[in-house]
């Protein structure tokens, strides 16, 4: 698929079809999310692939645990229904204090390459600055260590809704010259 | 170009032609980075495009300054030949506390847009966890409110530079199932 086009139609897909992913597909995907920038071409990524349904529902129940009260409209329970969840990781060794970042690069990648294939997916942190309780229990739900650290959450599956075009703000709001 | 071929040709560049970009490829870049997803749709983003030679240097000054010790191989110098430089930031207001991902996921967007037209850009940070400073100056420099959080800096100019592809860590030792 066409970069532009991907990056333009891709959105954030919650409803998913009772529908396998292929391995093969999964793969892919992966092999394409190493390619993205990482400080000091570390690389530091560990890809957690999930398909269990009771690992799924743990999921879900943490992040809907965890739910600031503005975002409770979104329901984690739609989680459960995704054909595989991909948790993205970072080792802290080889992340150069740029965890975040290389966490989110590569999650930039698995959402318009999941895109350009079909598939639904949206975005969902996995750890937050002021609650460190998020973090730790996915650690432990997933075998992590603490030298590794969780930072996004990839629900996926084939899209069983279709979004209208997002409305999105005027560029000339956005864009300043020299100075904001 | 091909979403995959974007993805897997991209490398930070940080060498580049004395070549102005023209400002219908700029708008078209920061056009598409308003695709990028943000919490509850927020759309949070700001982007500066610097051109101003005394500008680039001071922010290059910055870098440097903050340069932490194990990354000192990489000046900031090269940021004054770049033929502009996009400051990605995000407004606190509109960002439901993911200014981060909302600044990152945008950025990505920007570094492929920008190899699809032939352009060559790399990642910067735009701030630290642990040491405001950065962010702070960035703002006086660029005339950025408080609510305004700098999150990359993104050097941008025709490629003076082929670099060879990256060796990429085999998948088999990045992807987990069920567990890490």
């Amino acid at each position: 698929m066409e970069l532009e086009k991907a990056i333009k139609e891709r959105r954030s897909i919650r409803k998913y079809h009772k529908r396998d992913i292929p391995n093969s597909v999964i793969e892919e995907l992966l092999e394409l999310a190493r390619y993205a920038p990482s400080s000091m071409n570390g690389q530091p990524w560990h890809f957690i692939v999930i398909k269990k349904e009771s690992t799924k529902k743990q999921l879900a129940a943490i992040k809907n645990r965890y739910c600031p009260e503005e975002k409770r409209m979104y329901k984690a329970d739609f989680m459960t229904d995704a054909a595989l969840i991909i948790v993205v990781c970072v080792d802290k060794e080889k992340s150069y204090d740029r965890e975040i970042e290389n966490g989110i690069l590569a999650s930039s990648i698995i959402l318009l390459g999941a895109h350009s294939r079909g598939l639904g997916s949206v975005y969902l942190s996995a750890y937050s600055a002021d609650e460190p309780g998020i973090s730790n229990e996915i650690r432990q739900i997933l075998g992590i260590p603490s030298s590794v650290y969780p930072i996004s959450i990839i629900p996926m599956g084939y899209p069983d809704e279709k979004l209208k075009p997002k409305e999105l703000r005027p560029l000339t709001n956005l864009i300043h010259h020299e100075r904001f």
